[in-house]
């Protein structure tokens, strides 16, 4: 068999297990995410000693220390996955939740039903802690889902993937509902993206690499988020103490993620009292500021910015320093440089923040808050499958709510159309 | 220039121009669109002579009169598009809803604000009224517009676009919010399909070979749905009247359109009762059967179905008929041939019309009413903009909130993440 062929018959195979998966009741997919928490312990072992294999292969390939500190899974990975597993069980099944229902002059009464998509594909780089918790969200949210995850994680993906399967199929669950792709090959990828008929969903998560390569070559709707470019503009009404605080904060508590601050806008009637000030704490945290020519007249320990500073990921401890001579110029720079992923603004002033939150086009807006809450957990989402920065179907951080749709479902009592 | 760099040009006018438009308050929003509905009346003499040039070339051209009829902007044309302008205008502006606004542990309030998706892409065939339908709707929803109409119809479209552009204009609005392709080549599609920087949704309608086309060849999301294969399923404890006005209803009262009923399955149980007297009223209406061999024997005017009847879109006065075992049968037959359109079951028994609800998996699910309902008029949704069978961001009759979507807003008070 082709490898197109191998890889279209399981992904038909989950199509049908979907369909099984759809109509499981909450009790019995909550027993089954807890039995799966505690298999990942019972069968640890065994776990682990595939991912040695991946681990030993990749020393082997001379890969960096902290890739193989991704790939590994420790005691303290496992346990996460298993709190993970839990958590998950806890949240409220979207499923079947009815809202919206009227009456309508004819006397049908009209109201829209959550489903599941059906089946998503996930594919993702390094971590295979992604393998247990997108399966986790998916059955939640009564899908099934085809994990591809990295070649260099295989050994470790089926053996995790082994062990949630055997839950399912103890519960008279298809195991087919949770599949690993077992072929490493890109090729393996494209076949998956080309599987309109039985995949709804495409999610990708790993660089930007992965997912413009996975963007340009599907047929499958993609959710998707290729960076976070996240400013916080520092208004003249700001309380400076406050601003002070959220851009610190958005900068340095975790720079490699993609909520973290990458670049500041600040109005220049606040400019020679605020910049001197944060310039000397953010040095203070060991960040290096790329400012325009007036930050550098106000802070002596920035260098000047280039263009390609303006709208750059850094991920690292950098920021980029613009003085802006008004709320119009801020969000000019926003809308020419954002990522549409986190924006905020520091003010007291009540129009400029309404109008901020108003006009500004990115999927979190904010007022006088770090960026670093924008963040399924802290939006109350309970768990976050992804972050969209497109707009169809999810825009911003991604939960079980997201993984379904909703049908019109009508009770009539014999009407007819005239 | 060449036509992908102009395409590409006219799409980032459109681009900018969607700025302007998802900021502008309700009362201009529907002072235009009154205009637009003023406008089409005061220079109907233009649009017509417009459209005059596009009906003798398809005379040359020989198109049919059912063609040349759907091209014609007649007097009754223009009153209906004038009608719809104002319709949409009386419409709630969806644009600015806030919802779901909670306060989080960490203090931050949370919320979703409605927004506008930005740039959205019609492509369709030949009736030139979509061109203002269309326009009026994504105006409505803040959107802006890039219409690729049929080429028979391109004087039209562009005398109709030239009207709603100067009204725009008088009120100050860049009239490339609404756009016209004016090239009618198909490579123009694919060009405009490639945009995914200035796109944000393309919308295609017409028949099954344009939308393949446009959801193979796009880079942007594409709502979509192919064709309506509707079933009622005539449950064993069905009231047998109430069954046969909607089936009849479902297939006699407008044939011809996707929500019409395409195939009838029947419970064994009450099919010697229920298909003679069915099969003697279609038969009157003109309807021929196509039937199981259990129907042959039962409705002796049907002719035997083929294989490629189930699941046909006859968009005519034929109709498949097929004797089931029972309700899993009816199922069983819905996915395997249906086109998650409109499903109905024609019931009196409750956990059969309750499980009929929750597990068929179609865009509209209905108990005991007309397939002829599955509509966003019917629905309440005040105009369609289409109708989407796949599930990502819209699942059945699109109305002016599918046009939309919905960003996170957060207020905080200088919260920083701990």
């Amino acid at each position: 068999m082709s490898m197109e062929a191998e890889i279209r018959a399981l992904a038909q195979e989950t199509r049908r297990a979907s369909r099984q998966v759809a109509n499981l009741p909450t009790t019995v997919k909550d027993r089954v995410l807890a039995a799966m928490a505690e298999a990942l312990l019972v069968r640890k072992e065994f776990i682990q000693a595939e991912n040695e294999k991946d681990l030993a292969a990749g020393r082997q390939k001379g890969l960096s220390a902290a890739m193989l500190d991704r790939l590994a899974l420790s005691d303290k990975v496992i346990d996460s996955m298993v709190t993970g597993l839990k958590e998950v069980a806890a949240l409220p099944d979207p499923v079947g939740e009815i809202s919206e229902m009227v009456r309508r002059p004819s006397g049908i009464m009209v109201g829209r039903m959550r489903i599941p998509l059906g089946v998503i594909g996930m594919i993702y780089e390094s971590r295979p802690n992604v393998t247990v918790d997108a399966a986790a969200l998916c059955l939640k949210a009564g899908n099934a889902v085809i994990l591809r995850g990295g070649s260099e994680a295989l050994h470790s993906n089926l053996a995790l993937a082994r062990v949630l399967r055997d839950c399912l199929a103890a519960e008279g669950i298809a195991p087919a509902a949770i599949q690993v792709i077992p072929v490493t090959d890109r090729e393996a990828v494209t076949c998956m993206l080309r599987l309109e008929e039985e995949i709804d969903l495409i999610i990708p998560r790993g660089g930007e690499g992965l997912i413009r390569f996975v963007a340009e070559n599907s047929r499958i709707p993609v959710l998707k988020h290729y960076k976070g470019v996240c400013h916080v503009f520092v208004d003249e009404s700001a309380d400076l103490e406050m601003a002070a605080n959220i851009v610190l904060n958005g900068k340095t508590q975790r720079p490699g993620v993609c909520n973290a601050l990458e670049c500041l806008l600040v109005h220049r009637a606040v400019a020679a009292e605020f910049l001197p000030a944060i310039g000397a704490k953010l040095a203070d945290a060991g960040v290096e500021l790329r400012g325009c020519p007036q930050t550098l007249a106000l802070s002596p320990t920035a260098k000047p910015a280039v263009e390609e500073d303006w709208g750059m990921e850094f991920l690292d401890l950098v920021l980029a320093v613009k003085v802006v001579s008004d709320m119009d110029e801020a969000m000019a720079h926003i809308v020419r440089y954002g990522s549409q992923h986190t924006e905020v603004i520091v003010t007291t002033h009540h129009p400029r923040a309404q109008r901020f939150i108003r006009e500004v086009d990115a999927s979190s807006v904010m007022v006088n808050a770090s960026t670093r809450f924008s963040d399924g957990g802290q939006y109350g989402l309970g768990a976050e499958i992804g972050i969209s920065t497109t707009k169809l179907h999810a825009y911003g951080p991604m939960g079980l709510r997201e993984l379904t749709t909703r049908k019109f479902i009508v009770y009539g009592e014999g009407q007819v159309r005239g």
